[in-house]
């Protein structure tokens, strides 16, 4: 059996033993006699499942009891759409903060349903940086402020979240239970499964009741969180699968201590390669300001462009994975999600180092 | 290993080979080192199987070259919203022909967006049959006629899609791959993964080309059409283990002799059960008119309702899962769809005589 370092952007790595475990559970689910992709999701083998990934999310994050957890399909950008179809309505006016490509494209689909201003104060900069304070328009109530809470392509996170006066609509795709959340503020978080959690397919949601209660509540039924709210995420079939490998990975981050565990592993591998990049400052080129970098995703490219491509090819040539930058930023991106070991993360870190003795 | 005989009507039964090659490649899969899940959705690895499962479905059900086919997520709870969506103006008219209630909460989505004419004949049956010829206004234009072309509920099922004047609309979720196909005057298909096809988590739509050119273009994004169509239902992170699975499940329908074969043996699966209903007529009673009988879900009750609780009982003594009907319809539901083998089926078969000779 060969495993490769895998820094994938998303879809990406997922824990050893949790592949390991659902290899031994799949033809037949603890003595039930079928995988769990045969069974019913109106089965109480199945319900057990579904229950108790929603109770490990609660647990791991501290979701406040006021808060319903979902479990969607669609991706966040299914989301980008179902958020302003429920909570924007035409007269009503949203904040979104623009730090990267999905935050544009979560304010263009809100854009059909309601007013939308923005805050496009790091986009002036390239998104190299989130901003130090959000800017918001002072004479407009504003239903809710979206922002991405890490940006996978520029590799840049808020450290800390916003503070506003109005509830915040947080897209967590990337950095999902990499640390933890603090819930005060917020109306709705949400993220794919697919980077942080388990496999793609899945999207948790979770909203806060007295948000929830201003839905509005003429929207298709598929689309509309009261019906999924009512329903425990059980109105149609659910990706019943995934969800289940995603119970199995929240059962690992308990094992790493955690989401404090997990976050303090996060920033070592992270630290790991932003001491690289600073140590040789004319050879590595970080993308993000230091205040905002990633701890999940480290962007940089090499200052020579001649230098890069050959970087990758090594890079691949030994078997690390996913190391190439997203085409609009170019250059190399370390996806460092919670299932990275802090292993692949010292192995690239060599790497780097070597490469730098090699070729400067 | 245990391994039970799965009649559950959704998800519902995998064919044993394809869940031991999972588990054989769910570690390391073909040696890249990762698993399928953990692959980038733009990785060439996974695009061959992307790639692969639609080329697999064009050549099992002989789908035109005027159709294009999509993986997307949602179910077909999500289609009904979306076929509307894009498809009926708020001027036109669509006929929804009412065969159960999955087609009537399809109705129920389309008539926020146009006009819905409903065929209700079968309803006044209490949806034991579906009709013989379909009826439909005479004085109107009809964007589209709705149709399912498999009641999974009640047990029936139509021989032949009927002939009209306007493009079908078809529901497949519960027959997809269990038969050939007649496209001739079909305009978009669409079906859940859950029951023929795969885990849940996946819903392929066929929509041809002139059907789409029709489609309203001011929807969200992620409910257009054609954003799939353009980026090969890649525009976001697809579900990619379901599809891979779904590819392997269709290479295990292909060695079955493809459509056809599987055809020939859900009738003959079929058959058993129906054989024995009619056999014992004064016994058992079965849902669905014969003429409208289904080859995927048998639909029966027992005579004596004190009876039915101890066949149900009976039943799953013996590890027949998925038996009890739909709280809707009561009684007994087997699916024998197409991973149900045929020894299932004879196992449950003589289960029902036996049980008639000892409580008659």
């Amino acid at each position: 059996m060969k495993r490769i370092d895998n820094f994938n952007a998303g879809p990406s790595a997922l824990p050893l033993s949790v592949l390991e475990r659902v290899r031994e559970e799949l033809v037949d689910y603890q003595g039930t006699g079928m995988s769990v992709m045969e069974m019913s999701h109106r089965s109480a083998a199945y319900e057990a499942i579904h229950d108790a990934a929603e109770a490990k999310l609660r647990r791991l994050l501290n979701v406040p009891d006021d808060f319903r957890v979902l479990f969607l399909q669609g991706g966040a950008s299914l989301q980008f759409a179902m958020l302003p179809m429920n909570f924007l309505g035409p007269d009503e006016t949203a904040l979104y903060v623009l730090t990267g490509v999905w935050s544009e494209k979560a304010a263009q689909e809100a854009v059909r349903f309601g007013h939308v201003v923005v805050d496009d104060q790091a986009k002036a900069e390239g998104y190299t940086d989130v901003p130090t304070q959000v800017m918001r328009p002072a004479d407009v109530d504003l239903r809710y402020v979206h922002v991405t809470s890490n940006n996978t392509i520029y590799g840049t996170q808020w450290r800390e979240l916003p503070v506003t006066d109005s509830p915040l609509v947080i897209d967590m795709s990337s950095d999902i239970l990499s640390r933890p959340v603090d819930w005060t503020n917020v109306g709705v978080a949400y993220a794919g499964a697919q980077k942080n959690l388990g496999p793609s397919g899945v999207t948790v949601v979770f909203v806060r009741d007295s948000f929830l209660a201003r839905a509005n509540g003429d929207v298709p039924t598929m689309l509309g969180y009261p019906t999924h709210v009512k329903q425990r995420s059980l109105y149609n079939t659910p990706p019943t699968f995934a969800i289940y490998i995603m119970g199995l990975v929240l059962d690992w981050i308990e094992e790493q201590g955690g989401v404090e565990g997990i976050a303090a592993r996060n920033r070592e591998k992270a630290g790991l390669l932003y001491r690289v990049i600073d140590e040789y400052p004319d050879f590595y080129l970080g993308h993000a300001k230091e205040r905002a970098r990633s701890d999940v995703n480290v962007t940089f490219r090499l200052r020579d462009d001649e230098l890069s491509a050959r970087f990758l090819a090594e890079a691949t040539k030994r078997d690390f994975v996913g190391v190439k930058g997203h085409r609009s930023v170019g250059g190399c991106r370390v996806s460092l999600y919670n299932a990275v070991s802090v292993e692949s993360a010292t192995r690239f870190a060599t790497f780097m180092e070597d490469f730098v003795r090699a070729h400067r």
